[in-house]
Formats: structure tokens, sequence, C-alpha cells
């Protein structure tokens, strides 16, 4: 099988979406922390692409609102971008709209392409989305949501730890921006929040004191999600685990 | 003043185009060989689009015509893409009219964002290309030709080795594709040869027999010329140079 790299939303129909799982990446912070939600055990998440739309849901629906603009919380919402907003036990069986700046956007681009399916993709669920993607035994995209549709470091640092882990398991890589995923997260790998220290993400967000958010996305493996989009709405096509310890300790 | 690296001509709409002087990279190998046909006395280049405007040019004024696609010199042209068909004394002071997968095609996009300047760079030429841009004393836009319009890794290096030099004589840069274009060069460039052979582009251009053509593209400062596109051509805007040694023997 082949995986595949996309750096941008802007760029996606230039590649093979019909054939592949999208894995939709956006490390800081919507990807990590729908993945923290559903680990909460949310029932749903609906990713909209306006605030408009996100504001409709919670109206009509009653479903409880999360939206964030330029790395920040909206005001009149329940819940921003951040992980920590989503370790709340009060979550689950609830069902979330949720906008954000980049990450809702990929999502709604790779459905606008026909992505054969789409999945989220997070360091927080790493390990789960692998075993979930060799169970499907098909080519996989991954796509950076990128800044504004332009690329950025770390969802590209993610994308090259899963070609990493997968080409471990036979599938294999021909183009450039996979090789150059995988050559920046093997450069990486071992001080990755020092890497990631000089990326426009962490200037850019800087002001707004989210270090404990960068370093909680950059951990691996504390949610055992896959969330998968179907129709409207994510939900976690996982089997439903504890919440593991790990991630209880960072909700102290 | 700042420096920024657009991946593919695809995105150059999203980057600041019209404050800029615009790099144009091919290295492999249009922008190389354009350097070399400058270096051997070629008077102007007219870069176009279609085989059609190639043709129309040699018609109507008995240019020289020079044309390329998917790696391969087109029949009935009397030069392709290899800077090994540039290195001929008898195109001194001749017109040559050029059209070529990618970079033609990133010229034309630079046009049409309207770049403040446009100026092609390689290898080849970097040494003059870093005096003339220290003397114009604007932003730069190191715009990668990629392939058909996606990413590609030589360009990027060739990016990335740019922003190491601009760094040193105070330009400065605060996005992720400059970013990752330096680590990648600084990553690559002690065995910049070994780094490209698991590139797309080298697989693409394996069975075409271009290795030579490749060792060539990753030479530095072989022509001191600087092609700036003027209208609807290229001139070498530098101060005429006898031909240098080191290219000279390439020749023999």
């Amino acid at each position: 099988m082949n995986v595949e790299v996309c750096f941008t939303p802007h760029q996606l129909s230039l590649y093979p979406v019909q054939n592949s799982i999208v894995v939709v990446i956006d490390i800081l912070r919507a990807t990590s922390s729908i993945c923290v939600g559903f680990a909460y055990g949310v029932d749903k998440i609906y990713p909209v692409e306006s605030i408009e739309e996100c504001v409709n849901l919670i109206q009509k629906h009653g479903f409880i609102g999360a939206a964030e603009r330029n790395g920040e919380k909206l005001p009149g919402f329940v819940l921003g971008n951040s992980p920590f907003d989503y370790m709340n036990p009060a979550l689950s069986g609830k069902t979330i709209a949720l906008t954000t700046t980049n990450g809702t956007h990929a999502i709604y681009t790779a459905k606008k392409e026909k992505a054969k399916k789409i999945v989220i993709g997070a360091f927080t669920n790493q390990q789960s989305l692998l075993e979930w993607l060799l169970a499907q035994s098909e080519d996989v995209l991954l796509l950076c949501a990128g800044w504004k549709d332009k690329f950025n470091l770390e969802d590209t640092l993610f994308a090259g730890s899963m070609i990493c882990l997968l080409k471990q398991h036979g599938y294999y890589s021909e183009s450039d921006t996979a090789y150059a995923s995988e050559l920046l997260y093997v450069q990486a790998k071992d001080h990755i929040h020092e890497f990631l220290k000089n990326s426009s993400h962490a200037k850019r967000l800087a002001h707004l004191d989210i270090q404990r958010d960068i370093d909680f996305c950059l951990q691996s493996n504390l949610a055992s999600v896959v969330p998968v989009f179907e129709q409207d709405y994510l939900y976690n096509a996982d089997t439903p685990q504890p919440i593991c310890n790990s991630l209880k300790m960072y909700a102290q």
C-alpha cells in the first residue's frame, strides 16, 4: 500500500484523494483535542467551517459549542481548541459542534474532494490510529491542516512519524513530501520540543501562553480512540476504553 | 529584510509576491541550464509556457528552440533541458525560445502574480545571485518550481541554502517553509548527491540516464550570471564574464 503526504488542504486536489483514507492532522491543536474529547467519552463531534454553522447547531440541537479562531477561544462558547478544555467527565455522552481555524477546514476539504474515508490523527492517538489503518488495508494520504492553507512544521513532523511507522508495516512512498516529512521527523524526534520552538506556530501562539498545550499535544498515545468522519460528524470507531492514567494525570 | 519560501507555483498567490523579488528555482534542470546559457553568452531567453508559443517565436523571429516535457527533449528542437546542451560557444549572442515542464511555468506564475522583480536561481549561479540580491536590498521570495505544482526536494534544498546565506547578511524569516528548507539543507549539505538519490525526481528521471546532468546541477558557482526577467524575456543583469575554467572543463 502507498502512503502519501499533502502539506496543506490548498493542494489536496492534486492528490489521489478518492482512492485513499485521508488522515487529517492538526497537531496544534484541533486533532489533538478531538482525540482527548473522545477519550473522555464524547459521543459525536460535528466539525463545521463557519462560526454561523456552529451557532446554528447549538441552537437547533443543544450541542455543546467549541470555537477557535487564530489560536483563541471565541467568547460565548463553552469550549475552545485547548486539549485541557476537553478533559472533563461531564462531556461523556455529549455531542459537540466544533469550528477551528485550520482543522475543521481540512476535514471539509477532504470531504469535498471525496476522500474514501476520513480519520483524525494526532500524537495523542497515534498507536490506535496506526492499528486501525493497518486493519483497513488501504492507501493512506496524510493531510496536514497547516496554517491558513500554508505548510506548517508540527503537522509535517507527525506525518513523518506516521511514514516511519507505516513503512515498518510494508507501506511504500515515492513522493518528495513523504521523504521530506520523514527526514524532518528523524532529525527532530529526540528533541521535538526544542525543534518546534523556532516554528511559526509556536511563535504565533507564544502570546497566548499555551506552552502547556503544546507540551501536551506532543505526547504520544494518551487517547485510545479513532475519530472517523461519517456524513457530517466524527465518532470514535475504536472500542471505548477507560481513560488512561497518564491522561487523567493531566486533568488534575 | 525578509526572506520567504514558497514550495510550489500552485501556492504563490498566498505569498507577498508584489512586494518581493521572486527567485525562480528549478534545479533539475531549467534554471541550472538557463545560467549555463548566459555564461556561454546567450543574449536573451524567452521562456514560454506552451510548445505552440515556442514554435511561433522560432518561426517569427528565428530564435533557437529549446523544449522539454517530462524530462525529455522534444523532437525537432535544437536544445532540450540539459545544461550540456547549452555549453556551446555558437550560442553566444543568440536568442532562445524555451519551454519546460516546471521552470517556465513558475516564471509565468510569478509574472501573473505581479512579482516586483523576477530572477533565476540555481546552484550554478548562487554567488552571483546572492551578491545581486544583497545589492537590491528588497524582500526575497524563493519560489520552488517543484514538479507539476507539487513540492520537490532539490528546489527546497537550494532554497534552504539561500536562507542560510541571506541570514548571514541580516535577512530574517519567520515561516515554517523557510525553517524546514533550512533544516533539510543543513541535514543534506555534506552529502547532497546521496540525499537526492531517494528523491522523486531522481527516480523519475533515472530511465533517462541524466546522472551527469544531476551531478552538474548540484555544483556551485560555475556561472557568474544573474538572469533577470523583464517584460517577456530573460537577460543577464550581471557584467559579462569570461566562461570560467571549471565550466569549460565540463564541455569537453
